[in-house]
Parts: C-alpha cells; sequence; structure tokens
C-alpha cells in the first residue's frame, strides 16, 4: 500500500498514520519529496481496506500495490490455462466456438440445431434450460426435460454441452447432462454459486456481469478457482453503458486486457452484447481479431418463432458462412478454428 | 406496442409487418403520416420481445407502450403501500431510520450500538450476519450466531431487525431473527432467491442493483410481488458511473421517480452510496429532503477496527446529531423521524 | 509519482525503470516488500504522462501524487473563495439562488419573470440569449437583443444577471450586459474559451461536463484561474449514466467532494440535471441540504409556449413556495438564502 | 410523435392532451386498446420537444417517430458517401489509413514520420499542431510552425494532410496546410464551431464525444452538413464508461450501426480508445473486422520522448508490420487497404 499526505499535513497527522499502518502490521518505508511525503505500507494483507488509511486527517490518496487477486493473475501461473474437455481445448492455439438456441425449445429443434452446430465445424452445443429472465411472467425454460434433449442432441452429433447453472440446489441437477457450468451475467457476484462450484469437477465458464470491472471479474474468477476448480474461462458478453443503440456495449478491448493479467481464457459473445442480429458477424469477426479464445453465439432455425432472444439468433446458413469469415481472420493471426 | 416504419419502406413491407403483428396476435392500426406510417399494435402481452419486430425490414423503431411490471406500478394500486411491522410503519409520514453496524462482530459491539439506535430515535437495527464479499479471501460474517446476538440486542432495546439473505436455503435458517429480509445490490436479479422471497411473511427490502435501470428493479420487485408477498420495499444505495472519487454515484432522482411510477416505500442508503464516513451527514441530509420513505446508515463504535466497511460508519455521536438534523429537514416538507 | 512493479520484476527491469526515471528528471527512493518493489519518484512535474512508465517491462501499476490542479486545489487556498458581486455574496454563509427563463424570449417574458424572482428574494436573474442546442434546427436565442432585454429587466428589479457564452467573438459583446459568464457543459473543455475566459473582470460560472470527472472539472476551472481570473464558481448540472427515466443524473456527492478537494463554490442545477418540473423541487431541496452555495433554476410563466426547455420550467408560485423550503433547509445547516 | 396515455387516464385528461397537440400544429389519430390508448400525433416537427407533451396529466410515455438528423440519415441519401480527395477515395471499398505523431515536435521528427507512413502504404499523415490539453500546464502544440512542417512533409512523401482544429479564428490559418480539418472529441457539440466548418470547402473529420450517443453524433455532423459541407465522416474514439483498466472504451459496435444509420464513412481510431500501445493492433484488426471505413492510429520513432501521448504510439516497424495483417483481414470481408 502506498500512502500519499497532504502538502499541508502536520507532524502528527504524519505520525499518528504512521501508527494506524504498524498497528496493522505493515512495515512503513517514508519518502519525502519537495511538495509531499509517501509512506510505502509493506506486508501482505490483500484484502485490506485501504479506505481505513485513506480518512485519517492529513491524507490525500491511498494506493493498493497488490492485486485482490492471486490464483486468476499472470503472476501466479505464466503460462495460458489450457482447458481440456475429451477431444477439445479452450485456450490454446484453436479457437473454440460454441453455437446453439437461446433456449431449449422441443427435441426437433435442438436435434437440428445441433447437427448445424456439427456441419458448421464448431464443437460445443449451447442452450438454456433454465433461463433468468428480466420479468416473472416470461418462459423460464424447460428444466430437466430440456437437458436431457440437449445431451441427446449433443451425443448424437458428438458434441459438448454449455448451459447455465442459476442456483446452488441445481448443480447436481444439471451435473450429469452438461460438459461445462455456465454462469450468466447477472450471477457474476452470487457467491455462494461461486463457491459451490469451485468444488464441481467440470469446467465453469464465467460470464461478466454488465457493471463489473475487469479485477471484480478476476475476483469472482478466484472465488471459483480458490475452491480448488481449476478450469474456469471467462466470457465478455457486453457491459452497460449510456449508449442507447444496443442492448450492451462490447468491451472488446477485455480480451487483450484479461491476457495480460490473467492466464484464464478468454470467450466473447457477440450475441448478447449486440442484442441484435445484424450486428452479430461485424461483431464475431472483431472479436475473433481482438484474440478471443472462443466465442459464443446463438442461432435458430425459426427466430421469429423462438421462445427468447430470436431478434439476436442467426439463422443456420449465415452462421456456418460466419464460420468461414472467422477462420479466414484466425489464420492472419496463427490461429484456426 | 408502437410501429414506426421506414420513410422509403415499400407496401410489401408494411404489409409484411402488419402480417407478423396479426400472428402474433396483435390487433393492427394504422396511421399515414406525411413522412411516415406509424402502426399502433394492440393487445395484452406484456413480455412480447419487440425486437421480434424491430428486426422486420421497413421497420425504423418500435416501442412498447405497456409496462412490463403490473403489481408494483401506481396505476395498479394508487395509494402508497404503507408496511406495518409490529409498532413501526414504513411507506408512511415518518421516516424510518435503521441503523447498525456492517457486520455483527461480537455481543459487546452489537449491543453498544443497539443502545446507540434506540438513544437516538430509530426504530430498526441493521447488521450482516451472512456477508457478500467481493475477495473470498475477506470476513464472510458470523453467520448464525450472529443473528442471535442481533436478535438478543435488538429485543432488549425494542427494535426491529434487518439482515441480509444470500442463498435460498438461509431464508429457513435467518427468518426466526430477522423482522425484514434484505436483498442486497447483487442479488438484485438473482431470480430464484426473489421467487422464495415471494412466499415469505415478512417483509423484503430490495436494494437496486450498481447498473440496474429504475424499470429493471421494479421488475424484481414484480418478482416477489407476483409470488405472493405483497411487503416490498425498495433501496437506493448508489449506481456505478464514471466518476470514481465516490464509491458509487448516489442517484437520488431515483426517489421522486420511483414515487411516481410505483406504490412501494423507498429508503436511502447513503453510507453504500458514498462509502466514506464524511459524505454520508450531507447524503441524509439530502435523502430526507429528496423525500425518501426511511434510510439506512451504518454506524460503529470503533470503525478503525470494524471487521468491514469501517470508513464509511458514522460515529455513534455523529449519528446522533445527524438524526436531530434530519428531523428538522423532514419538518420542512411535513414528515417526521 | 509512485511505480509498483511486477512480483516477477528482473533486476534489469528494475533498473531500467529507475533510468527512466532518472532521465525524465525525478529522484528515486526505493521500498522492497516480501512481494513487491515500490518505487516512489519525487519532483514536481504536474502534468508529466505517467503512461510514460507504465508501458515500461516489470511495470505493474503508476500512481500520480501530486494533483493536476494547484490554483483550484484546497491545499493552495485553505479558505473557501467568496465571490462579491455588488451587494451579493457567492460562496458565503448565504446561498446565491439564481432563477430566469432557458431562453430570453420577449420584452414581456423577461420583466415578468424578473419581477418573479425579484419578489422571491432570489438575487439573480438567468437567462439565456446565445442557445447551444443539438440541432442546428432548434431555436438559436435572441442574441444581442436578448442580452438588452435582460439587462434592463435585471437593471428595473435590482438583480444581477448570467448568461452563457459559447465562442470566444462573443465574450466582449456579451461583457456589457453580464454580471455572471456561464460556461456550458458543452464548453467546458472548449480550452481556448476557457483561456480567454482567464482574461475577463468578471466571475465566471463553470458547469460540469456531462462525462466531466470531478477532477477534470477542476483541471479546467485552472485553465481560467490560471489565466488570472480568481472568481471562478463550479456549477453541478447532472452526469450521463445508463439510467435513462432522468435527462441527466444528478451527482450531488459531487458537492461535498468539491468543497473538501478545492475552495471554489459550487452551485447546483437541478433543471438541467433531472429535465422535468415535477423533480425539480425534491433535488433542489436535496441540494441545499448537501451543501450547495447556491442554486440555479429555470422557470417561466407560460411554459408551454416556452421556446426551449418549457418542460423543466418552474411556474412563477410554484418557485415562489420552493424558495420558503429552502430558506428553511437551509436553516437547518446554519445558512440561509 | 405518438403519445401513450395512462390506463386511468381521464376523458377529460385526454382531450386536454389532444387540444395541446392540434394547438401545437399536429394532426392526431386515436387507437383505443383494451389496456391503453396511444395517439398518434402526425406533422412534421422534427425539433419539436416531446417533454412538453410528457409532463400533461395522464400522459404516460412519448416517442418522437422521426429521427431529428435528415441530411446524415440513410434514408435521406441510399448509397455511401464517398470522399475523394487528390487520389484519395474515403468510404469507397479501400480502407483509408491515417497515421502520424500525436503532436507536431520539430521537422527531423515528421519527415521520419512522414517516410514511415508512405512505406507503409499509408496515403494520410495525421499530426497535431493546436492540442486540446486537459491542463493549462501542458504542451500546447507548435502551431503554424508545425502546421508548415507537416505540409512539407507531406508533400515530399505524396500523402494527405489531417490535423485538428480546435477554434473558429483557426480554421482560415489551417486551411493553406491541411486537406481535412478534424474536430475533436471535446469539441464535438462546439456548435459554433461545426457551423463555420459547415461553410469550408475541405472534408470534416468529427470526432464522437466521450459520452455522446450515436443520434448526437448525427446531429453535430447535420450541424456541417446543413451549412452546405456535404464531406463529412466521422470517428470512433471510444466512450467513457465506468471501466478505468483502458483510458475509453472502444465502441466498435457504433461502427455497423452508423452504416446502418447513415451514409457516412466511419472512421476508427484504437490509439486514443485503448491509451495504450499494447492495445492498439488487436484493436486496430478488430475494427478493420467490424468494417471500418478507415483508421486513425498514432506512430512515433521515439516514443519515450514524444511530447504528448507517447505512450500509445506504435513504432514504425510494429505499423508496418500492422498494415500487413490489416490487409489480409480486409480481403476476408472483400475489402482492402
Amino acid at each position: 500500500m502506498v500512502v500519499i499526505l497532504e502538502k499541508n499535513a502536520t507532524k502528527e497527522q504524519v505520525q499518528n498514520v504512521i501508527n494506524h499502518l504498524e498497528n496493522y502490521g505493515f512495515k512503513v518505508h517514508i519518502s519525502e519529496g519537495a511538495e509531499k511525503t509517501i509512506i510505502g505500507a509493506i506486508g501482505v494483507q490483500p484484502n485490506f481496506d485501504i479506505r481505513n488509511i485513506s480518512i485519517l486527517e492529513g491524507v490525500e490518496d491511498v494506493y493498493r500495490v497488490t492485486t485482490p487477486y492471486k490464483l486468476a493473475s499472470r503472476s501466479f501461473k505464466e503460462e495460458n490455462t489450457v482447458i481440456k474437455i475429451k477431444d477439445v481445448e479452450i485456450g490454446g492455439n484453436k479457437i473454440a466456438m460454441m453455437a446453439g438456441p437461446c433456449s431449449v425449445e422441443n427435441e426437433d429443434q435442438i436435434f437440428k440445431l445441433a447437427e448445424t452446430v456439427a456441419k458448421s465445424g464448431a464443437k460445443i452445443l449451447r442452450g438454456g434450460a433454465f433461463k433468468p429472465r428480466t420479468s416473472p411472467y416470461s418462459f423460464q425454460g424447460l428444466g430437466v426435460e430440456g437437458l436431457k434433449m440437449m445431451r441427446a442432441a449433443a451425443d448424437k452429433y458428438n458434441l459438448l454441452v454449455i448451459t447455465e447453472v442459476m442456483q446452488i440446489s441445481h448443480i447436481e441437477l444439471i451435473e450429469p447432462y452438461t460438459d461445462i457450468f455456465q454462469v450468466g451475467a447477472r450471477n457474476m457476484q452470487n457467491f455462494p454459486l461461486l463457491k459451490e462450484l469451485g468444488n464441481v469437477k467440470k469446467p465453469v465458464m464465467l460470464k461478466r456481469g454488465i457493471a463489473a470491472t475487469i479485477e471484480e471479474w478476476l475476483m469472482s474468477a478466484e472465488y471459483i478457482l480458490s475452491g480448488g476448480n481449476p478450469d474456469v474461462m471467462l466470457c465478455e458478453r457486453g457491459i452497460r453503458t449510456f449508449e442507447t443503440y444496443t442492448r450492451n456495449t462490447f468491451d472488446l478491448s477485455a480480451i487483450p486486457i484479461v491476457h495480460k493479467k490473467s492466464h484464464l481464457p478468454v470467450i466473447a459473445d457477440p450475441s448478447h452484447a449486440t442484442g441484435l442480429r445484424d450486428q452479430v458477424p461485424p461483431m464475431a469477426r472483431a472479436a475473433v481479431a481482438a484474440g478471443a479464445d472462443g466465442l459464443m453465439i446463438e442461432i435458430h432455425d425459426d427466430p421469429e418463432r423462438a421462445l427468447s432472444d430470436g431478434p439476436q439468433a442467426l439463422l443456420p446458413d449465415t452462421f456456418i458462412n460466419l464460420m468461414k469469415e472467422l477462420d479466414a481472420i484466425a489464420k492472419v493471426i496463427n490461429r484456426s478454428l
């Protein structure tokens, strides 16, 4: 921790700050400048609330010097985390493609879409069976029936499954049917859920909350990692800003930043980030160009009748063409789909 | 729903939009203007995803005309909801004051602070026993032991208790010790938790998420109301913006807006909104002046040793003085503490 | 400046950082901790771009320790700046009330409203003659004719005048008719204009840009102060956030923060912050309760026919009643109108 | 305009709304639904302030149906605007590359960098001679001397020049030396400046303000277009959000949205959007993949000694390599550099 004293701080105020720091267990180094005195407080207390010092008289500013996350940080683990599930790797040279409907709606739908996914070359089928909906009156998902259909469809076409888990009591329920647990943006700071997911034996994809800083996102990953589950991937899906033409603002610069700060893979979700079909292809291309380790894209064979998020779903043919463009862009940066 | 067509929309496009609307079950009224054609689509489908229409060719914009929340709306219930708990009313003429520590830490602390709360004239004791912390390495609360201490302290000084619930499995655990369940900002869209709280027989205080619009906040209240629990109060505690000098930006204009859109009481929490002790008194005064139905304020007798959020806690004397100022301001608008 | 090195930084990287700092003219102090090395770089270079250091290898973070503004800072001048104009003081114990129409529209209107302002006890007449409008097709103000009418009305009722200046070439034009120059939110970083206003002999009220941090706002004040004009007051008028029910989000906590960081007076403008008449009275009361040194409020005798911003204008009677409430709230914190 | 009445609106309230609309000159169409009455108000008044209706009793919501910009809209002009300057086209199939230093610093620097720009295949040299700086104490640019150097360097290497204009009185000064006038983000709503640029005979690049919606940005373009200058290009350079790891958040989805709403070309500036050299290449690639019509990139041969924004400048070699990657990505979407 670094403490900057006010220009006019009195000797008594400076001494009081020093006493506080020493009482909290820090070793203190003082640098006196022409204008300001700076105190370096040494000692590993990553979760010390720096406001305890910032409210003392004579203190102008306080900065934390230790990142609050450890296991998620690049300095803890230098090489990239590569998550292996059957014959799929996430975080390596290949870009992992996840596609499927927003919600599983019926057998016919999910089998058709699984076929499209397989045909496109993607390896992972997405689909919601338990849905977090803003309104209590909206379709809430098919539940376990939906999971069974999706698993069968994935197995038929040799695909992995990713699906969302919204509450602790559903972890056991969902586990037999999925290969990856997805934590949605609204649950990014549902800490009891994250703690439980630290105990499961399957990978977790953690979506960024719409108002979460990158640091808070990595702190939430830390909850899962510190519980003992090393297979965490992150997913950027748009943040909330003042702009209203798009549902959210797709923060693509989060991709290179997470790659710098952390060893965990980063997936991008252009469907939720933009909310409109037209914008999914350009933003999907941009995400690959920016270095995403994977993409999650919503598709639907009859979007006008989709029970949720039809307007952001790509038609199967559009998706298959997009896959070709994405592969060509990946090659420019020496990766592939 | 109102559909605005593009200036250059063709007859075929207009007819296609009409067909879609009719297929979705809407009755259609057309107004042709000099520049634009407007279609009014009549029919009560509050959760219809308007993007289904906005992606059709020739459509420029679509607006929803029904508010997506019902039970929470002022048009559903004109008179203010007044929540009665023992001899305390929330939402009536009196302003409900809630105060206490961020976390219950030990018996001595909570009894001392309960005494302060009672002495100040406030009627409700706050305190966290299960804490949502950004870091897995931070103090997570005393759990049931903390609840027991707080209940005993509240009973001794004839106070009500409010405490946070973070997960479904804790509802039963907490219920015997609390008078009001608090849902924190991070759980504002934890829909499974909200649904369960629709079944409890005690009031719920729903904090606004840091990136939640007022409409989404009311939709989350709707989850609890539609489950059968009519006693919901809202709590504004700051939203996330670009400004970093404060922890959050206290959105005081939310108070008169909620009062216009909804019949539910609105509490304000200046401690979390600002994050620093110095700013709590001016912002508490401002909240009363803006029409808040209650305030939640963190206090601590030894904030430098507080296990959480010490820097935003008021000292007991400061709090007692503040209560007098707040009462004087309340009188200016014909209310009282 | 404080430089935090990465945990795994090599000796060569550390030495390279030190060399850079010394080449830039800083004196270097090193504190080695268990986990991290911290370098204090001493030397007054308030506008040094710290990114020059943050991009060096081995550097984790860099913090500036000197505030970039000087003349505007509380540490430069401890006592409050009180601006005196004729018999009015701004920044002292009395709260300065400014009221009038958004735009001066005609003689009848401005004389009627000046009468209302005087009757209410306010001392300063506001009114726009040159208007910044989002659309090139909107009413752009009456120009010099408007200024003449406003000056005559103010003189008749013994009021001061405040009006907006949008471009350098208008300073001389406006100067004879106004007592205070207003710089609008859109021009907060129009640096050539600010520089010129550093040379005028009349006070300047600088509105906060809708996306400006408090630090940037004070930096813009610094442009005026450093040009030689000490009479700068600031005006909070709402910031842009994700919430759309209000035109802007009124950041009332900026008031106590500016009072802590700076000696300059802070005015609050609830009319532009909220954009709707209903919300002006509660937010005006909140601003006084939060410690504002003045308020600027739009009024209109016939708001439905106002040429601009009619919907946010108070009717004369509402304004006169509001003045009484504001005075009562001011007394609670030992101030008066 | 569409007016939605409250469910409980009385007949008198509805009639009052109708009277107001008719007095304002609108033709009125009424649609009565099961729950709500909707009024379509027909008549072209693009700048009518809809709040005049929204404050009437019984009104729930009001929506504008005409876009407030005309000349900038795709419905006004369907084909893309292609701006031709000598042998360069902006807005056509080729992607226009602009590169150079943040500030022109001396002859040696600008000639070296012009050589790099030419060698890379880019056609437009950027460089600041008049600089908008947050601090009055920072380097403010070389002024006309800088312009002369940049023009000479550009002429030697057969490049176009783009440079920023900050005030009206500089337009004439700068005009002989530049091919494109740049309006910076801080001046996006400096309406007097925009009006004057509507009269010049050279193209204008209008940067998006950090808190400007896409609609406001297009309204500012409308100021220039309506003055008679048809050659306007837009430039996305990052918006302000809550995230602080990047200087701004690069809103790449603005690119496809502007292409949908407007016929004007869109340039992307990854240097200012991110603020750090490391992130410029991935974000530049993403911008091309998203469909940008041009890129503006800062380069410097000795960034550690740059007088401004050195940390975001690419080294010449990095830039030349990046150009190759960008060209390869452009080809994937059938464009080229």
